[in-house]
């Protein structure tokens, strides 16, 4: 009789007794089968090439050309990680080891042992003991344990004992065993260390464990693995790019910001140059809105505690609020964590009739949020930002035409960014059905909301994708989500429907009628956060900004000061007149010294060098940015290129290129 | 034997007896001179005309004709007003009643005996039964008596038994009566109630008792009192001008902006008109900055509390800070105070040398002040405000030069604004020498401060004066006042030396010589807060912004909308494409109930009508704010009007007024 019955992959049904392994199943199909196979499912359950099979289901081989493989193989090359680990640092302490989007982390804590955690100049020798393990092609194996042998197991390893405490009493408990190393493990390995070939380690970090900021702080090991030395090539390829686009990093090298201490974590300081570009962008929305019939207000960051709990912010957000402040005459305020109080306050400070709607109102709103000392990086999670905030209040029958309105206005900010459809998708954000106590509580509503921004969208023949669990807790909303240079998926904009505050607020407007109606609220961010957006953009064009929003649009150098200064001070002189942001680069030191520095520290898209034959032909010497042909062109020439050039938001530039390489 | 020996204003020495009166000294000098006499002091008390002199010392008559007598008729009518008081509301508790710059008030309470305090409505019947008082001719006399006695006297009157429980052990107490009224008074009162003639009761507002919020709020009831029915009118007529400049009323009427209860107190809402105003002064100050070398940043509004400590804030502000934010960490936050401690951080984020000085940094910068509650006024007294902050470090060899840079720049843009030497005058404010423990504590430092101001002012050949006590903690300033369209005088922008911040953030740069030297830190405002300097401008113009600054430039009105809405939007999109901010006003109402409704509420300066004869000639037909007359003009022509109205800060206004006027 047999012990197990497996469904195959065609229908059929196996019956198999309780040596069987994965590997005896994949030979009796087809050797080649067999060996491009890394393990095999049951179900949920993972089982290993040369484990025996302990359950009835349906059965899976997963073979190399698949990506649940990948994640086998990246998975286990933590724990190679791990047993190299060991080897070196006996006592080390170990967290957690999955695979994650493009390699595995190990979360490790070596502070009991010793005061020096791994660091990464100790990384060859951790590959090294990392190869001798795969050259041994340790047989791995899983099998399942009573908690108190787990607990016998892992006495030595806080971190685990922690973990298997935590497992529900029902639940099994299994470890995975290759040589002289031992893991929790519930399964998903290749079935030997021979099997790893192509890995790296990559960097290591600070990590809270279970990512909680009041645990200990460990050191999460990055590393990569890949099936060919090709992969693996191309994956330390993307993580040096990912480094060299790092907004942190640029938006050093371009003084655009900073944090420090001093002024407190994730209160970015906008240094001169990321400045500039702010201001331009707020400009350049700014006019865009006033076009489009926002009118333009200044509210106050802090305001009476109690606007909050009217709004429901404080119900549902307090975590993430800043800690109020205590006057003495009892009165408490709040910095606040959304602007959509104060612009409600703005529509409800006069009455308002049908004729006003819909009511459009914006602004560079700050907030604050108190977000996890240990989730803030650099410009694109912080605790103070500016949302280029909008709101429209609408009569319920204009909801759709104003949300198409919206999206077109964003659609051709983005233009002007040189962001096309390919950059982002939209996504239909949802409640979560099965969670609905999380949301204003209307059935109806919800329906409704939600429907009305999916016929908008179909009716704009806009591809989408829908979302449970997504919307804001008063409404529904479109998301804009573009993949980010270091390969995120980041909310840029978004549209929101708010059928919750009118009433909370008792926003009305007469209507034609001449009696009271209840309007509908669209919340709306065009480019999201300055902050976000910025180090989006950094990220996206590598601090190569297009000349409209370059913090230095040309560098003027002269060949010799003391001869061709003068000359130099009038060409400033004249482009700053016409609003450009121009540098004098004054400095005593070789012209291909100050050339270089204005390429690759500025990233300056023009730089213009004056000698002996400019100042006598009235010209200046043009490079641009990243290109070493040069050409020369009078003073007046150039002024026109340039003023043209941000005047067009930098589209066309490619014809300046070529111009300028001819 | 004489009782006194008075030193009379000659020269000459006076025996007098204990029973001489003023009258009887001013009689036997002239009798015109006792005419016009309304009290004498001998020494700094003061004595009645018809009062028995108990002193010895210098005699002085006052006489109608000085400012001191003026103050005394006005402190009597104080008194006729609590009298009237007593004998409509005999319960009435008193303050109380001094005379003040235009006039007189007293704070009364008579919130035991009824729910309804003091109010506006019921000034006639109060200054009948004044009227009557007067008629009456009451002597009033003052005399000292023992602190049981005025105990006793005053026992009904909690205010007043503080005031007695608070003067010092050894003072004379003296009280002042006049028939069935008494007051507790120092003197300085006329003779008798008929000297009083022309008076009126002008407004009655909340006030804390003694100005502290803590205390219960009393009725203040304003008051003027003058010598000759003319004067009167001239104040009164003063009174209603005030009142039609006061930036609240006419903040309200424009649509600027609003504070109210439930966003919290002093932190105001900018409404879009009063928004439009403040986008176009900050865009037009960050110009005239960017030109003066000055890099703009944006730093954030909270931050740790530390910083506030090391810059000394903490210690000499704290009262005037927002409570602290205490997070769960243990991390205390703090809405700044001031924005220098942010704009120190920037310097110091890279090692500066004396190439990079002057280093100039500006930001609208936001900060908080704890008012009191009770001295939030509009947007002049606010506790949530944007400052046109800048900030030099500059070598001490560049102070006097840079402090003239600045000043040069402040001036310049007065210019723009409309404003000349007579709108301001310049105050150099050292420290207080009897009082030096309130100040940073290095008088070689505050000497050759204040010597290098004095000096540069001299050089620049402009008028100052010099005020002791008004010097910020950390060095001296200059503070240019400006006389308000309320007659009130105000700092409206300041340049201050700083040589303590250098020292305790350890400022630095690196010298020619190679070494680090300290540098000093310049802080200046060019036109303020962004909320005082709007109030200000507000009043000064009487809400009749000049175009560059007017929230709505023009108004379009067709004359009727189906025939010339299409031309009429056709003018709109042109104006509006130029970036001019114009109103279409589509509403279905006559023709100059619009045009009034512009001129009146919205105070346009231009208001452009166009009917048949416009559409058909392709013109429009313009008509000044405040005047009557209109001219027809080409739609080209008002396009190029309007522009350069803007472009020119609406200078030579006068011509353009001329040229429609014709």
């Amino acid at each position: 009789m047999a012990d197990f019955k497996l469904t195959m992959p065609d229908g059929s049904i196996k019956d198999i007794n309780q040596e069987t392994t994965p590997m005896q199943i994949a030979q009796a199909i087809s050797p080649s089968l067999a060996k491009k196979s890394v393990a095999a499912r049951v179900d949920k359950h993972y089982v290993g090439m040369n484990e025996a099979i302990r359950f009835s289901g349906q059965f899976k081989l997963v073979t190399k050309d698949e990506d649940e493989a990948l994640d086998i193989l990246r998975h286990s090359t933590a724990h190679l990680l791990a047993q190299a680990l060991r080897h070196l640092h006996p006592k080390i302490h170990l967290g957690v080891g999955p695979s994650i989007s493009n390699g595995f982390y190990y979360d490790t804590d070596d502070s009991g042992e010793s005061d020096k955690q791994v660091a990464a100049d100790e990384f060859p020798a951790i590959e090294a003991e990392m190869a001798k393990i795969v050259k041994a092609d340790l047989p791995i194996n899983n099998r399942p344990v009573s908690r108190q042998e787990a607990l016998q197991i892992f006495a030595d390893d806080p971190y685990k004992v922690e973990l298997i405490n935590d497992l529900p009493e029902d639940e099994e408990i299994t470890i995975a065993v290759q040589g002289d190393y031992t893991d929790l493990d519930r399964g998903g390995l290749v079935p030997s260390t021979g099997c790893i070939k192509h890995f790296a380690l990559s960097s290591v970090a600070g990590a809270y464990w279970r990512g909680k900021s009041d645990n200990p702080m460990m050191q999460r090991i990055y590393g990569l693995s890949e099936w060919t030395a090709e992969d693996l090539q191309a994956q330390q390829t993307a993580i040096t790019e990912r480094k060299e686009r790092d907004h942190r990093t640029i938006g050093r090298q371009m003084e655009l910001f900073f944090t420090n201490q001093e002024i407190g974590a994730g209160l970015p300081v906008w240094l001169p140059n990321g400045a500039a570009i702010r201001r331009t962008i707020e400009d350049y929305v700014a006019e865009k809105e006033r076009e489009n019939g926002y009118l333009h207000v200044y509210t106050p960051v802090v305001s009476n505690l109690d606007l909050y709990k009217r709004s429901g912010h404080w119900d549902h957000y307090r975590d993430d609020m800043f800690p109020p402040m205590k006057a003495d005459d009892g009165e408490e305020l709040e910095l606040r964590p959304m602007n959509c109080p104060s612009h409600i306050e703005v529509f409800e400070h006069e009455p308002r009739s049908y004729r006003d709607l819909p009511y459009r109102i914006a602004e560079f709103g700050q907030m604050h949020r108190w977000e996890k000392s240990g989730a803030l990086t650099g410009l694109s999670r912080v605790r103070e930002m500016t949302l280029n905030d909008g709101h429209t209040v609408v009569a319920p029958e204009q909801v759709e035409s104003e949300f198409k309105e919206i999206l077109r206005l964003i659609r051709e900010v983005y233009a002007d960014f040189g962001f096309t459809d390919k950059d982002y998708r939209f996504r239909l954000s949802y409640r979560d059905p099965k969670n609905t106590k999380k949301y204003y509580d209307d059935d109806a509503m919800w329906e409704h909301a939600q429907a009305a921004l999916k016929r908008a969208m179909d009716d704009m023949h806009l591809d989408y994708f829908e979302a449970e669990g997504e919307a804001a807790f008063y409404g529904p909303k479109l998301d804009i989500q573009f993949r980010t240079a270091l390969g995120n998926e980041e909310t840029m904009s978004t549209i929101q429907l708010d059928f919750l505050l009118p009433e909370r607020f008792d926003m009305k407007y007469t209507g034609e009628d001449g009696q009271d109606h209840r309007p509908v609220l669209i919340h709306r961010g065009v480019v999201g956060t300055m902050e976000r957006f910025v180090a989006f953009l950094i990220e996206k064009y590598k601090g190569q900004f297009p000349t409209w929003l370059a913090p230095v649009q040309a560098v003027i150098i002269p060949v010799n000061y003391g001869a061709h200064g003068d000359y130099a001070q009038s060409i400033y002189s004249r482009l700053m007149k016409d609003g450009r942001r121009i540098k004098f680069d004054k400095r005593d030191e070789k012209l291909g010294y100050l050339i270089r520095d204005a390429q690759v520290s500025l990233k300056t898209p023009y730089i213009l060098v004056v000698g002996d034959q400019e100042v006598q032909n009235g010209t200046v010497t043009v490079r641009l940015r990243g290109s070493d042909k040069t050409q020369e062109m009078s003073v007046d020439e150039f002024e026109k290129l340039i003023n043209s050039d941000v005047a067009n938001y930098s589209k066309g530039s490619e014809k300046v290129q070529e111009m300028l390489s001819k």
